[in-house]
């Protein structure tokens, strides 16, 4: 506990501090905050979309410069105060070792990874060309950080956690199907089409682009055989691709039940509760 | 209250116009107009379709212009009728505030919409060639007039309004998916196909058409990386953009549970009806 | 009642005849009858599809005709002897009166649709060979044959018949979204693309291949515009034309829910009939 | 029962053996045993994989040979331990009889098949190229060696073997459908594109295409007729071509039902606790 006059004050900021950012202890500044936060990572995102038009790129160059130096610069400040004022957080008071334990929860390393790329340009520790445009890509990033807002993902998350297992087994039951399908469609059309179909990694592309209905057209059976294989391939595959389709939607079914099975009785009037919530 | 002859008398054409347009008050003559401006609606949308064939357009171009003039002047009495016994509905009895307040509800508005294209070209407001062509697009609202008549979409809408939220954050998702997808591929196939994958806005377009598994096939990666990576995002992206479908799917079996149901309350045993019908 | 020794003979006869026809009262004939009839049908599509397959017509010619020529009698004799034993039928008793609303039920056109065709081109009614085409695909029809046999089919048909007013409505708001989607894309397009997109009606084809996600790929908006509009129209209507799909699942799994619930209650021993069957 | 000393040791070998490849007496011995077959397995579809790619095969090809004669051997190994051992299990005491039986199970079947090409490649007895590289493709037949170990693909095969006859009904009726919508469209566009619509079996790959939603855009039709026919079969068509993954959606909620559902007797008012977890 501090005693001196200053420290006392410190401690009420870094207390006030920390409660910005609390989703409940925030206040009214608070909830401006989030959203100002939230709509400045969207701006951000929709820069680094419209920075890849040539024509934009060249008007508005120095304006996407500064909109990201102005940018980092927020998320930096707002990185060091959470993590300045995170002593405050019960289990966390530790000044150094409160906060490195803090810094390692997976939000805040989002936060960190969403600027340190801009640091590490600015440093100069690489000048690659490629390096840098790759940078641009990692302020895709910055979306993660919507993470922390959305309380409503967290409905969409039940259902996938509900039906992980069976989600899992979907996709490994897809995945043998690729396989097979790619390796006998292979075998029957490399004699005829050595390019499109010249190994069974390569044969993959046309396996997924017909069992997931994508069907960009650039590589397709030729042959008969290949066809009436194709074919039936297709027929039974578009079942099992939409299988975790059909999964999700028996989990969004199953949490509706539970929602709304919550009704009184009208013959004696006690409540009839099959969910919870 | 009218006192003279001829008041009373326009007092009941007025009431008698109204009760034509109200659902349950217009007997068979207002059955019988209700399927006329129906048919009517139907016609005009046929027209604007067959209007768009040259060959059509040639042969039958004075039929089709004077069919617009009989549709508009049908139309356009239909709304100066509704809004003229407008004062005759509760809580809009005043000459002025009340038909404007009638004139301002949704469905009115969609009526005026409909025909009052048609008197700004008659007009002469503005004789541009591609404003008189749009002018022929709005004829398509024209359809919307149609909400006014079909009680069967309300059953459709219901199931809409209650996943209203899932069916929002679904959109989210499937947006924030198309623009990681789109973002990365424009990443990995720009320097190789510079034109079809010029910017990530452009390379949202393969990303819509993957991702719906629409895939006309003009645009589609070509490097193994990123063939592997767009096999990837097909494979998770197809059970995504399924979500929607699988919500509605939810809802209808939930409305088709409240019609159907009927269990029996665990504390007194008696069966429970939750359905009408 | 005949009363002379031919007549009572003549009289069994119809009887057996009529027996083997009926689904229960065939016995062990009337089954081999009933599989026969079902494999002459089959093998008939069969023969209609490998005709068109040049190097067997002219390999197989004259056994496709033969073929053809064996079915149509044996067909016809089906047909004459289900007609002619009628009268056995309760409710169709007269001669010339039963045995004609007999031959007008759904079932008995199906058979003679299914043979005329090939009497007319016999008798040399038309030489055209153009309509010698058209008969061959009349054959096809045959396949309806099949549906007196498929007791399975009812199953089907029930969930089709409980959904068939929100299948009618999908039905209808599916034509809608296609007649608004391609409207609007031929009034952006048709500048650019005067050839694809001619008329509305000829954007219907890049309409139902863009909502359907079958995406051939020969029609697809070019502009930046044309593309942004396509993508929107994409996302929202796979949902909306996958509702068939949706409606029907719903249906099935009513369904099996009317079959399964059948079950003994562990506490009082009674039965929990919530389904009939 | 063995009373030599070298008897009962090998009697003890062959019980430990027997026990090794049982589910739940293996112990942690057999546990590992199990992983490392199944990680042989997979690492051999990968080879089989990657072998097809030249510039591998080039650079690899021994390492690959000498992978394929180990994995064959380990195999082997396992095979014959399972076939010695097998004396041990109840009902296959027999040293002859009993070990036939066994080896006529479908599993024992599926680990004979993915050994014995490679000695039937080894003893010449074939050295055809094109038989040689079909033996590659019967490497993949060792994916089936997986089912032993995946008691999770049961649940999912529940759910198969549940809707075994509405699934088989469902591929009956897409089957009758796609022979009559490729027989219709071969009448439609054979006389307009005599190549791609060459034969009602050709028509079949248009059909396949076009009702999976795959659309590969290599063959459609380019008459109007054609393409109004062809846009009205595909609106209709994919609703039955998605009714397997409606039959399986239902599926998955029913069982998840089952394992869930609670509800109350109406006779005495108790629980029911259908499924148990």
């Amino acid at each position: 506990m501090a005693t001196s006059k200053g420290g006392r004050r410190y401690g009420r900021i870094r207390q006030r501090t920390f409660e910005l950012f609390e989703p409940n202890l925030g206040g009214r500044i608070g909830y401006r905050l989030d959203w100002a936060i939230m709509l400045l990572i969207v701006l951000n995102v929709i820069a680094v979309i419209l920075e890849t038009v040539d024509s934009l790129a060249v008007a508005y160059g120095s304006f996407f410069y500064w909109f990201e130096v102005v940018s980092v610069i927020v998320f930096s400040v707002e990185y060091v105060a959470r993590l300045w004022s995170a002593v405050e957080k019960e289990g966390y008071t530790g000044p150094i070792t409160g906060r490195l334990s803090f810094a390692s929860k997976p939000l805040l390393v989002v936060d960190l990874v969403a600027i340190l790329p801009f640091y590490f340009a600015l440093g100069g520790v690489n000048t690659d060309l490629r390096f840098l445009r790759a940078l641009r890509l990692v302020r895709l990033f910055r979306l993660l950080k919507l993470a922390r807002y959305s309380s409503a993902l967290q409905s969409l998350g039940d259902v996938f956690a509900d039906k992980k297992e069976k989600l899992v087994l979907a996709f490994f039951m897809n995945g043998l199907l690729l396989v097979v399908a790619s390796s006998v469609m292979y075998y029957i059309e490399h004699p005829y089409q050595p390019e499109a179909f010249s190994s069974i990694p390569k044969a993959f592309w046309w396996g997924v682009a017909t069992l997931t209905t994508v069907g960009y057209g650039d590589v397709h059976p030729i042959t008969p055989l290949g066809q009436f294989v194709g074919g039936v391939i297709a027929m039974l595959g578009i079942g099992l691709f939409a299988l975790p389709a059909s999964i999700l939607a028996s989990g969004f079914i199953e949490q509706a039940d539970k929602e709304k099975q919550e009704a009184c009785c009208p013959h004696c009037g006690e409540l009839l509760k099959e969910g919870a919530e």
